[in-house]
């Protein structure tokens, strides 16, 4: 049978029981016979409050030192599970990002993973081991100890996966799987059980919050088989499958365009900045990118630029942009809190506008004032009030998911 | 074996000589015991003579006979297939669109597929007869005859592939198939031998003139393997593949962005408006929908609107914004027709923003000013100047294809 990759995050690996819990599941699935690899997160709130600690201990951590603290949460996870799993009679071995080849660039507390060697992972499989890697983390070509940033746990078990051949990749998380809404906004929200890669990127993108795009556009380029289940399901009789697009069924007519799910980001806030003269653009890109923040539906147009990005990265955008004023290239620049993306993920809507007219149309008649927006062939992204937006999200979902057939 | 549905452009059956070429490779697959399916287009400028012919009849000709008059050109080229093809003693029917069952709305002069019915193909083809239809043409519900508009014979090409369950589609035309760049721009522009089809989507979006996005689209979401294939190759040894996504074996680290091509477009311009109040947002949208011109990257912040449209279209858009204007909807508007788009095509732009900051970068080195963009996971649209945008194009081209491992 084929190699499998689960994933736990730090809720179902939370309390000592709560890994017993899954070393029982793991142990089920290792029974049936698959080679299994096993990537944990750190147990609960353990990177918060180790994060904490470093606040209180030294002003400005070093990055460096940061991913050696934070490396540790992983490491208590992994051990701990192997622990469990020994006490359930199966054989399994835990490893260290570094002890499994998952090498990155050297960008602490945000590497991007370049490749996996996974040797000792592959002879650890051979005898038949249950092998636990530690997720969010790696090591640099310098040997030094870096850690992944957001949606990393998930990236390391995505990328495993792809590096090992796997059949396919499972992610258990607190919730049954991909939705055409947020159930908690939108009552009527239904679960897809299935979802071609390169939409979900677009949900990923834009809010829904269940997986980050980061695993699931390295599942989209190798065609990995990525699947979201509840960890608290004991039957695992729901979740959504990401797989290749197949022939539609859909009775829309052929040349329509059709939505796959609506969403919203209130952890994001409008950027708007008026650069000093056109050419400066360059610099102003560049300084954000090394920065590592979001950069979501990156517009400019002449002097103004605008994009949405985390709102918890207020802090940081202002020092950049604080900088940049001073160096002359950006004349001035507003964190729009008040503003939200809104999102609508599907297909062919850059075909003609009648797409973006009806949501534009629908935004309207329910009085949704819409202050920018921006539209590429996968999704439309509209800028709104925050006090509007679980509106605009209930009014998009009535008109596109519960009133046509998808 | 499976059946296959080929289509031959406009050129490809432009003269006597070249239908009996056809009917020759045709003969030639037949004979290899593949059923067959083959959509023609008009010959070579049969369309276009017969617009001047109605336009020297009448002033404005109504869409409804400019569609009766239009759709003859493919029967005279399907009717003339058949005949060659019964000449090299295989059996032909020729059908029209409407005899084939193509099912469209009723927009005439740029209809849309609904669906297909097929039943006279299938029974053709279980008569083992090659059956030639009639491409860009269909018929409404109402039994009114359609055309369908751009790109509407690779259309009809890939919606007959998918409703009668075809192993492929192959559509001959006068390129061997989809290059990094255009060929007439950059020397070292290269074929690719398959693509993802999502990626050709943006590509087709965005200039590159080989498929219209519309064919593409209709490929992509039923995973209809699409072959562009030169027909004056004799031995089609070359060609572009569009197929799903397979595991990447590239150089790339796992997390880096790629570019698959560098497209631009002379025949589009940048149009831009400015509202008369944010509100009247739906009423520019719905009314440029109506008119069923192409609104590529549309862009909208406030009172301002932009996108990019055709450049022939410049007519038509006057007459739709005139009419806003007059209706105290829309204050002022532009064509810029100076500007034209030029994009950066492949995966992963949404990540963070270093590939967006490392496009403006190249074109920064190069002293192209860059007047507006905008970006998503799949393209990055800038604005460039029309007489740097060949400029543009090559260092981009330079930048992101030949330098790098792809």
């Amino acid at each position: 049978m084929g190699l499998i990759v689960q994933k736990f995050g730090g809720t179902s690996v939370g309390t000592p029981e709560r890994i017993r819990q899954v070393a029982k599941k793991i142990a089920k699935k290792y029974s049936e016979g698959h080679p299994l690899v096993v990537v944990v997160s750190a147990m609960g709130h353990t990177t918060d409050e180790l994060i904490t600690l470093a606040q209180q201990v030294s002003d400005q951590p070093p990055h460096r030192e940061m991913d050696m603290l934070l490396s540790a949460g992983e490491r208590i996870s992994m051990a701990l599970l192997s622990m469990a799993l020994v006490d359930c009679q199966i054989p399994a071995l835990s490893l260290t990002g570094s002890q499994s080849g998952i090498i990155t660039d050297q960008s602490h507390r945000r590497a991007r993973i370049r490749r996996i060697l996974g040797d000792r992972i592959r002879s650890a499989l051979a005898e038949k081991k249950v092998v636990i890697v530690a997720g969010f983390q790696g090591v640099s070509e310098t040997k030094e100890i870096t850690t992944l940033g957001r949606g990393g746990s998930d990236t390391s078990a995505v990328a495993l996966a792809v590096a090992l051949g796997a059949e396919r990749c499972e992610i258990f998380t607190d919730v049954h799987g991909v939705y055409s809404a947020d159930p908690r906004v939108v009552s009527s929200a239904f679960l897809w059980e299935k979802l071609p890669h390169d939409l979900m990127v677009e949900l990923a993108t834009r809010g829904a919050g269940v997986l980050h795009p980061r695993c699931v556009e390295l599942a989209k380029q190798n065609q990995m088989q990525l699947i979201v289940k509840n960890s608290l399901d004991p039957n695992e009789s729901m979740g959504t499958i990401l797989i290749q697009r197949q022939a539609g069924n859909s009775s829309l007519g052929m040349e329509e365009f059709r939505v796959v799910g609506v969403t919203s980001d209130k952890e994001k806030v409008l950027i708007r900045l008026r650069l000093t003269r056109p050419t400066v653009l360059g610099a102003v890109w560049e300084r954000s990118a090394q920065a590592h923040l979001s950069l979501i539906s990156p517009v400019f147009s002449g002097q103004d630029v605008s994009f949405y990005s985390e709102r918890d990265g207020d802090s940081e955008w202002k020092k950049i942009f604080d900088e940049l004023s001073s160096q002359g290239f950006v004349e001035s620049y507003e964190m729009v809190s008040e503003i939200v993306p809104v999102s609508v993920v599907g297909d062919r809507f850059s075909q003609d506008g009648s797409a973006l007219s009806e949501v534009i149309d629908v935004l309207s008649q329910s009085h949704i004032s819409v202050v920018s927006g921006s539209a590429s062939s996968l999704a439309i992204t509209l800028g709104v009030l925050i006090h509007q937006v679980d509106d605009a999200v209930r009014a998009l979902h009535a008109a596109f998911l519960e009133s046509k057939k998808v």
